[in-house]
């Protein structure tokens, strides 16, 4: 085997040139800025942060409004699928890209809830799908190779569904978004996430993996076995130290490394995962925040960061997933989710529920009166008090 | 000492005689409602129980969507300001209610974020304030007694303030709202909340005291022994068994008792306190879900809930505080708080940033296709996938 991209490509080159720091003055005056509002000092808890971070990504105190926000959901198929590990058939990736074209699920209510736009991409379907607005079909292939059986992708599908990412991105931006919401469907979807986890922690699949949409005890298990498959025949081995190819070739295995990290998601990933790495670089790239849905959001994210290690300043963590491995995830990331309900549904509903909250954290920075406009006696310049 | 009123007033008890039990059948039919959702069941985690409690307040499925909503933020000063339990002074809260009419608090850009309207009610604020549009002025005291040395309130007053509370639930109702919120304003209220959750849990002061808005060890340590005093002088000994008076008569001590619940809630609550559970108690008579902030809503909704029980099946926990008091509130009132990101604001902050999500849960009752609507597999209907 030898992969066939070894260079990114130019658009995915172009964009990871692109992705600077966070702006620590920017960041600095957003401190400054809570700490005068008519408040306690840290009274808004991970609010804060978040307004914080947002100004660090747009290199601005105070960040502009997340406003308006779009919602994009990616689509695919799995290969993995035929292992048996989900209880529900491949169908269900078509059939719910049509009821989210029909404003039928729940993404699309929690997007008319908190006012973000919808967009569905075919990224990778095994259906045809039929011309409908609001679709944008930019199909790289129709659904991935099993993941068990070898690599999912070859380098160049991976590149190409994470320059459609990129390129999502840019187009939502370029007509207004000033937030990006990441958002998938692809029946069998978990069970890549738990590998790209695996692949990008090092963490063991039975601690990765989890239930999904729903599977028994025997399923799950079943799933964890098939990851772990996954894993060895794609030369995965570890987060450092050296991996070995199938066909016994030695390769740089540090997934630190861009080629190695490519490699990785091309190996054990989706297309939609992919196209999520690609959305976060995109958004990044453009100073615009990310917000995270769930798993499979977050082990993009780990390839994203992967390739780009300033991209996480650009991520807010929307929700934490029931699944395990996405805890393994925002820790690895270093995030913390702002929404913790036990939702398990994915579709971008978990980051949907986050968008007021991140919205809330900036109004903040936006409208709150100071201590002095006020008129407000500050308890930290006052002679102490009672 | 002798209670001043053993039977709660008239507008009380026909309140409280208005609230009868959630309506069973219709938490059934939501229940099986969400499970034909176009989404694994129970995906939507502690947002299907959610939309199931409001149809359970509401005696109908699919709930009515909780829009539009209404803050009532309930402002008044402390008698145990005095012993030094804030590093606050007290004319903050006369200076934070001028800050909410002005609309620059965090409260404002939080209501303004959520769409809910802002009404402030001087309950009990020590100073005269100005009339201004938004405030409504229903002052019961010039702030409560020192709860540490005797009954904050009498228990006239706190009738009279749990009747305010009533009277403003009502009025928002008659208004339109259809979801009332509960905010909150008093500087040192976060030692009567913690001094009313060990009257109705029976709680430690040592483990129910927290910081509040920010106190160091030797005044956390002083709030602390403040509050013992406070049960120990008004006879508060456990939520259950004989309490005795300070002047050594024998009195039923179960909280759970409405008159013993009332001489509690006068003895170490405050004015605020006594309004935000006539609130609940109001929203309750009217079937409106009420969602609850913080620590100091906790405390009152144990009171509301100690004379009226079924008060509880109309609460949503909108946050959880940072104040530990705050959880062993929660779990007493058998509740889960929806946003738990460590506010320690009160205001309504917390529950505000909760109403989005009350939002998008009903909405999903309203506007989600179902398996068959949308034509969309049924894992639960078909034969084993593989």
């Amino acid at each position: 085997m030898t992969m066939e991209v070894t260079v990114p490509g130019p658009v995915l080159e172009r964009t990871l040139a692109a992705i600077g720091p966070a702006d620590q003055e920017a960041m600095r005056l957003a401190r400054a800025h809570q700490d005068n509002l008519t408040k306690p000092r840290g009274a808004l808890g991970v609010l804060e942060e978040v307004a914080v971070r947002l100004a660090g990504a747009a290199g601005a105190c105070p960040p502009p409004p997340p406003s308006p926000a779009a919602l994009a959901i990616f689509a695919a198929d799995h290969g993995v699928h035929a292992q048996g590990v989900s209880p529900w058939p491949q169908e269900v990736t078509t059939q719910m890209v049509a009821n989210f074209l029909a404003g039928g699920a729940v993404a699309n209510a929690f997007a008319a809830q908190v006012g973000a736009s919808v967009t569905v991409v075919d990224i990778g379907v095994a259906a045809d799908l039929p011309a409908a607005p609001g679709l944008v079909v930019r199909k790289v292939a129709r659904g991935t190779a099993d993941l068990s059986l070898g690599p999912a992708m070859t380098s160049a599908q991976a590149v190409a569904a994470l320059e459609v990412g990129i390129a999502v991105a840019g187009e939502l931006i370029a007509a207004g978004a000033a937030c990006l919401i990441t958002g998938d469907m692809g029946i069998a979807n978990t069970t890549a996430s738990a590998a790209l986890i695996c692949a990008f922690t090092g963490q063991d699949p039975a601690v990765a993996t989890g239930r999904g949409t729903g599977v028994d005890d025997a399923t799950l298990d079943r799933k964890i076995a098939i990851i772990r498959r996954g894993l060895q025949v794609n030369g995965i081995t570890g987060t450092t130290g050296g991996g070995a190819d199938p066909d016994g070739t030695e390769r740089g295995a540090d997934p630190a490394d861009a080629a190695e990290a490519l490699r990785r998601l091309a190996a054990v990933g989706g297309l939609e995962h992919a196209a999520l790495a690609g959305f976060i670089l995109g958004a990044a790239a453009a100073r615009v925040p990310v917000i995270l849905d769930g798993v499979i959001a977050g082990s993009a994210a780990l390839a994203a960061c992967a390739l780009s290690p300033a991209a996480v300043e650009y991520c807010v963590a929307g929700h934490r997933s029931a699944e395990p491995g996405h805890a393994l995830a925002l820790d690895h990331l270093g995030l913390r989710a702002l929404v913790d309900l036990e939702l398990r549904l994915g579709e971008g509903t978990g980051a949907l529920l986050a968008y007021p909250l991140v919205g809330a954290a900036v109004r903040v920075m936006h409208e709150v009166a100071t201590f002095d406009s006020a008129g407000v006696t500050d308890k930290n310049t006052q002679t102490a008090a009672g």
